[in-house]
Order: structure tokens, then sequence, then C-alpha cells
């Protein structure tokens, strides 16, 4: 257990149902449920740490994946870690990697040891073990880590599934022993695939070894919607009730909303900062493609609801001017409008939980996106 | 003669010396000499109106040409004009188009009347006027306009120079008596190529036409160093001394202080912006390539002298990083830096004008730059 780590559950509406609570670092307090916005590569990619402070952004999350291939952790180490390479003092939260090395890099190999894989940079090997991604991490100082796992496919065949859950499990235990230094909290990844049994095992495996927080993975990995619900479901009720729970890249606002009332506190997703850069913006009316024609001579905000800086001074006309002009300012904007926006439903959900009124926040929510739908398409 | 536009020279050594004055407009009062950042599309690249304010842009400039074809005049017209659109409430001076048209359009043809020439993004054709163009420049409601002009390229045929300055000069006389809106001041451009006599008989017939301030255009356009400082020696002391000189597309942070030495009082250049992008930084030392593999590990910022909030906040090494990852914040923190430097730059010169010790300023910067180029090669 890391000592400068802990949480505090405010509200809880029973093992599986909708919860407040709040994470103590020594870098900052986290109120949860709580958005984390992803900075792959060391940025959250065209702000700076000021744009997200301004924002309300508790925490955000990169990647040791990443990291690690470039510009490597030893030179990240050199330079006093991950916070002031980047300038950004909040607390910090990376990821293992094991998505992201059964995704993106080709000809990987895995063992009981560990994990061999090419770059998918430049193709040079490399090994890694549960104890070097927990070693890394702490090289980088970071105040949250994440256990080494396998994340399966989507689609998968059962005995896969099974076998990666194992490795999973293994590394997570001997992930927990790696520790060295005690100011970084750990988290292991449930795996577990889209069998609810298998979850609530894993679940309660994970819970045995008494982390700091739990980490659901291999989810949102192209399963329906309500089979990443369900898998939610199935494994929220297994975790303690008082540590921290974290589903891995995911979501839509939808999802956040579901997942949230699943009792879930925390959450990644690139989708609004890779949607802004693709021109998406999310309203509270809906999505907004910003270079549709119809946007070119409205004088209105994206979402007039919204109190971002975006919304605030610039119309959809000068947006799908600067979006179609291909400026780097539009990406800018769009990405400041769309983790307001994120930003923004975390805290109407921590408000609700806070009145006793999450249901009918939840019904708002959908209402308003239908209402939205009627109106603009 | 504009209304809103008055110029107060404050020191002049000379009518072809360096000299300090202050524009008075109604948007904002701007102390010369000053550098002007481009914004193409109604954007400064990468930045916002608060990041320009925040490094000192008294003034920014636009181009009518890139307006016109996208999004169109008419647009920016209906939601309130060039300012409202992007949100920049100081000065904007927009470029006639003249240089675009014939640097980046094909197929164009010029006739006593206009030029007719075809986009550059999807070959529609087009016809503008002198007359067109104020107009268009006064529908967008900006602060400073420009004559539309014929700028030759380099080299070109005596023959060919002296009909573009002739068509330059009657357009001049007809865009300033098709002048309707008193809010915005126009200048001229003085073109004459490479030829110190024909600039000296432009410069000459264009002050007796009474502009606001004049324009020296068609330098910078490929000829050698020398040879556009002295074109611009030939222009300076024929213009009126009580009238600002804008200096059009120039230049390096030398040719801002040789072009200050002649007597030039406004600049713009796409060079800090575009150099930023490119991965190219101007310091105190000299220039610095940020790919290069020698900042890799470099603790220390860009520039050790400069104040700027990347150089605050930022090492070399995670410049590099963000730049070798192609992520948007190297662009913009390269951006921000650029373009502060070349505020500094020309805060340094004025305050050494103020204090009558302009040579001595002139030869530290080229002191500094040599003993940078030692250091840091």
């Amino acid at each position: 257990m890391s000592q400068d780590f802990s949480f505090h559950l405010k509200k809880s509406q029973g093992p599986a149902g909708p919860r407040l609570g709040k994470i103590t670092t020594a870098r900052g307090v986290i109120e949860t449920p709580v958005f984390m916005p992803v900075g792959t590569y060391a940025t959250v990619k065209t702000l700076t740490p000021e744009d997200l402070q301004e924002i309300g952004a508790a925490i955000i999350l990169s990647n040791i994946y990443h990291l690690y291939l470039r510009p490597g952790v030893e030179t990240i180490q050199a330079l006093g870690g991950l916070h002031r390479f980047m300038h950004w003092d909040g607390p910090i939260l990376t990821d293992s990697g094991g998505y992201q090395i059964f995704s993106l890099a080709p000809l990987r190999t895995i063992t009981a040891e560990g994990v061999t894989f090419r770059s998918h940079l430049d193709g040079s090997s490399h090994f890694l073990t549960p104890e070097t991604v927990v070693a890394l991490q702490e090289a980088l100082g970071v105040d949250i880590m994440i256990c080494l796992d396998e994340c399966p496919g989507y689609p998968a065949p059962e005995a896969e599934v099974r076998r990666a859950a194992e490795v999973t499990l293994k590394w997570a235990a001997r992930s927990q022993a790696a520790r060295e230094r005690p100011q970084t909290a750990l988290f292991p990844v449930v795996q577990g695939g889209m069998m609810p049994e298998l979850r609530r095992d894993q679940a309660q495996a994970m819970a045995a070894l008494d982390f700091d927080g739990y980490a659901i993975g291999g989810l949102s990995v192209g399963e329906p919607t309500e089979l990443m619900y369900a898998m939610v479901e199935a494994t929220t009720p297994e975790l303690p009730e008082d540590k921290p729970r974290y589903l891995m890249g995911v979501g839509t606002p939808e999802d956040l909303v579901e997942a949230v009332a699943r009792g879930v506190d925390l959450f990644d997703c690139v989708l609004p900062t890779r949607n802004a850069r693709n021109g998406m913006a999310f309203t509270t009316n809906g999505r907004v493609v910003i270079k549709n024609t119809m946007h070119g001579a409205d004088p209105g905000p994206l979402d007039p609801a919204c109190g971002c800086y975006t919304c605030r001074h610039y119309s959809r006309a000068y947006l799908r001017h600067l979006y179609v002009a291909r400026e780097i300012l539009a990406y800018r904007l769009l990405t400041l409008h769309n983790l307001y926006y994120y930003f923004n439903l975390m805290t109407g959900m921590r408000q609700a939980l806070a009145q006793d009124r999450f249901a009918a926040f939840r019904r708002d929510f959908y209402q308003n996106r239908h209402q939205g739908g009627n109106t603009r398409g």
C-alpha cells in the first residue's frame, strides 16, 4: 500500500451502485468519479498544464509503453521525473503498457516471465516483466501505477481469455511484491474478457491481494456496449468498497454515466481529445461535426449551455473556418471544449451524487441528448 | 486620411535613420518600431489572442487574398467583422493580396483595370480591382489596409519592373479615391524592384498622394540581403518623415535591426511562426534546431536569457521530445517563444532609440550572435 495514497468513500449506493469519493495523493486531492485526460507522450495533445488546470483537470494519464520507447524512462528520470519533464504538478497515473503491447507492438511473445515485443516505432526488440514495469513507473515518479497485464482482443477464444486472466493475476502478485517506492500507489487490472464468472473470480482474487485501487481492463475493445456494462456489473460488487475502481479506456459520455451508475470511480479515454482533432465536439445536445457546411455562417457557439473558453469567445463559423483551413488552433479550441464538457459531466454527476439525485441526473442526461437529436440532427 | 489613425514621431535620426514613434488607432496604441505577427487565415497559427496579448503583440496582420477565398469576406462581415470573428480586439492590418496573387495564384492576367486570377484552392476564377480590394478590407473593418499592388519576382526584366511599378502607382491613386470608411487607414506599396532610381521616383510619387502611411514591397523575394538593404535605403528618405513606413514580409532578426537602422517602423514576416513549426527557435545566441540529438537530454531552456512561458517551464529535452513525437504542443511552445523573441528584440530597439544608444544596441546584437556561434554551433 502506498503511504501517500488514500481513498475516502463519501457516499455509496451499495456494492455495485454509484459512489462519491475522494482520493488523496501527495500531489493533490481528486474528487471522484473523475475523468483523466490522456497524455500519451507526456502531453495532453494541444494543451498546456495551465490549460488543463483552468478547465478543472485533477489528474492526468500517461503511458509507460510510449514513454519507455520515446524519449525513454532514463531520460525522463535524469530530467527530474515525469512531472517536472512535462511541467504538470498534479497527480499522474501511468498505464502499464499492457494494452499497448497487445494492440500496437508487432511480434509479441508472452511467457510466464514477461513479454517480448518489437517497438512499433523502429522494430527494436524489448523484454518487459511485471517487475521492470513497476520499476519503470516508479522511476518516472508517478502517483498511481498499473500492473502489467495481458489484454485479449474481442472476440477471443475462451481458453485464451482464461490464460490471459491467469497470467495477469500472477503478474499482479509479482508487481505487488516488486514495489520499492512507497509514494506510488499500485492498481492491478481485472481481466476476464466477456465472461462474467471469470471477471468475478478475478476481481475476488485481486481484492485478496490488497492493492491501493483496482483497474478494470479488457473492455471497450469492440464488444457491444451492453456487454461492456454487464462486465462492469459483474466486477464492481466483488471489489473492496473502500478502494477506488478505474475503468480503463472508457468511454463516451453515455459510457461514463452508465459506469458511474455501476460503481466506477476513475475513467480515461482518448475520445474527447482525439475526436476534437477530428472535428467532433460533444455538446449537451449531442455531437457536432464542425466541418459540416451548415456551421459555415453560424454565429452561435458550439454549445450555448457551455461556459468554456471556446464557447465564450468563438462562433461555430470561426471554428469551422479554422478546421477547414487545417489550422492548429481548431484542434486546440475543440480539445479544450471537449475536455471541459467531460469534466463538467463528471462535476454534474458528483453534485448529483452529493445531493442523492443521481437517478434524476441520469434521466435528464438522456432527455437532453434526445432533444438535441431533434433540433440539431 | 483616416480619422482614427495618427502617427507621432518621438525621435528621429534623420530622413533615413532609425526612428521611435507611436501609432494611435481606435483599437489601441502601437509603439514603433513594431513587429506584426502574421495571421493569414484569421489566426496567428497555434496561438489564441490572449497568448498574443500576453507576449506583447500590439497589432497583427491578416491577408485579404486568403480571407476572400476562404471563408469569404461577406461571411466575416455578416459575423460582425474580422475582429469579432477571430476574437482579437487590437489593431489589424490586412495585406491587399497583391503579393499572394502574384506568388500563389495560377493563370493571373493583369490589365489596367485590375487582375484576373484563379484560386490556388479550387481553381475558381476571380477579378479584383484596386477599388474592390479597398471595399473588401473596409468590409472586414480592419484598422490599416493596403492598396492592391503588382509585385514582380526576382530577378525580373527591367521593363516588367517598370510596368509593375507604374500599375501599382495608378492603382494606389484609385485606391485612395475609392475609400469610404474613415476609420480605416490606407497605405500604398512602393515597388520598383532592385532599381534605386525607380524606387526613389515611386516613393516621391506615392508621398505626393498623401496616405496614412507607406509600405515598401517587392523585397525579400530572393535578392541578396545587401541589395534589399540598399533598396530600403533608397526608399525611406523619399517618404514623409511624419508617416509610418512598413517593410512588407521582412524578415530575419538581422533584417529587422538593419531596416530599423534605415528608418522602417513596421514589419511582418512568417519567419518566427513558420520556423517554429519547422522546429527552429531564435535565441539571443543564434538559432536552435530542436530536433538535433544534442538536445535530447538537455535540461536547460531554449534560451537562458529568455523570459517567455516556454523558456520558464520547459527543457530543450522536453521540446525535442514533443517535436520528434509530432505533438502539436511543440509547435505552440516554439511559436510562443519565437514571437516573444521578436517582440523582445523590437522592445530592445525601442528602448535603445529612446535612450539614444541604438548604435550600441546594434553592435551588441551582432556580438551576442557571434558568441553564440562559438558556444552552441
